[in-house]
């Protein structure tokens, strides 16, 4: 079930490979359909009125890829608290060469900004994230 | 008073050239420079309740800039009837060389999505840009 | 067989819908698929040493769009003189509403920045190209 | 001596804020102004035929921004061994609140993608930043 993304020609630079930025972008996409495919739409959780910010991002740059490449992402659940959450993303390409490996950190806020423990705000989803989290 | 982009790295693509999207931006950015420097905050404007949205765009590329460039924008009214403006751009390079021409048009609305008489809704923004506008 | 785009949360902006600079980014994303799948990969043009800059785009935008919209493209050959070529996109969301319609401009060019002939540098693309054009 | 980059418009996200993946792209903005202004020009770096490609990057973010905010950046060179570099970037806003701060790893290659000591293949940038380390 990992994410498939098509590398585009605007997402390339001068150098000729992906621009490094756009992977924190492919990141973005891959953890909206990982958290889409077991069954919370991040839309949804918005309409609810609880937001979700990125309070950090990593990526390991392994190889370069370019248009017209597609790369696999497969996102896990490494670490979740109750409070905070971090996913890690191994970006391979179609010949199965690691790309990039990322992880992002974030936290969940009300829409006045209040941190909220995810288990009082939104139990089925602070269930599944402690279900998903690999070191669980 | 013409507004400067400087051509940054990510904004290339793998043919070695600024990718053509992102004039498109870069209008955006000189129209609102250009609104600001006539007085017009947009971020105030917002705040008033009135958002202009982009309704239609154009752009010729007549040649092409590189990092490092430095682009020179020069941007204009050249249509406004109180419901919709029109905005040209002519962008230049550091060598006086032209690089693009484009166009924005724009209505303005409340922020339920009704179309505004800018004369009634902000009747110094309607006469500025009646003064502005050079086919006046 | 048009192209689909799921609108990704990166390209919404904070007027809480897709930035219109983004379509622009689709349109590029809808002809290299319809490109394709009339069997010219853009990066085998380029290997070949053959470049199709964009020399020129148009959009008008008619309903917005946001995450997770997801759109549909249709691609057209417009016009097509064996130099010049020109595409028409007609961007549909999920409900069959329009959201924009776009056209855009490509000449062809060899890598030292010649003007091509198509008939001359690749005659299958330019018999592809004159096939598909919709006013032939 | 700080970078100073605005906001734009098509930064922001639907959020309201500015999108996090863009503060990998102020980092590289940062970087190359730096690099200038310590007399290296990464255009001329590059037409030496030494490229010097992003291997890694991490942004924590403390506080959002938003159009029309505007970023101070402070770079600076934090490891460097002759073959790898590491530099920080501190951002704030125009009231000196902390925005975000971020690192980049780098090394440099010839073009033909070999690795670089940079004290043979470019003494006078090796000098430079190994002045510029802060550990140092």
């Amino acid at each position: 079930m990992s994410y498939t993304h098509k590398i585009q020609y605007y997402e390339t630079d001068k150098m000729g490979v992906t621009h490094h930025s756009n992977y924190i972008r492919f990141m973005e996409e891959a953890r909206l359909y990982f958290m889409a495919s077991n069954g919370f739409d991040y839309s949804k959780i918005e309409e609810i009125g609880i937001i979700s910010p990125v309070i950090g991002v990593e990526c390991e740059y392994k190889n370069t890829s370019t248009y017209p490449d597609i790369l696999n992402i497969d996102a896990q659940v490494i670490e979740y608290n109750g409070f905070k959450l971090k996913i890690q993303y191994v970006m391979t390409n179609q010949d199965g060469k690691l790309v990039a490996i990322g992880t992002s950190k974030h936290c969940f806020l009300s829409k006045d900004g209040k941190i909220l423990s995810l288990k009082k705000a939104m139990p089925d989803l602070d269930n599944k994230l402690k279900e998903l989290c690999v070191k669980n």
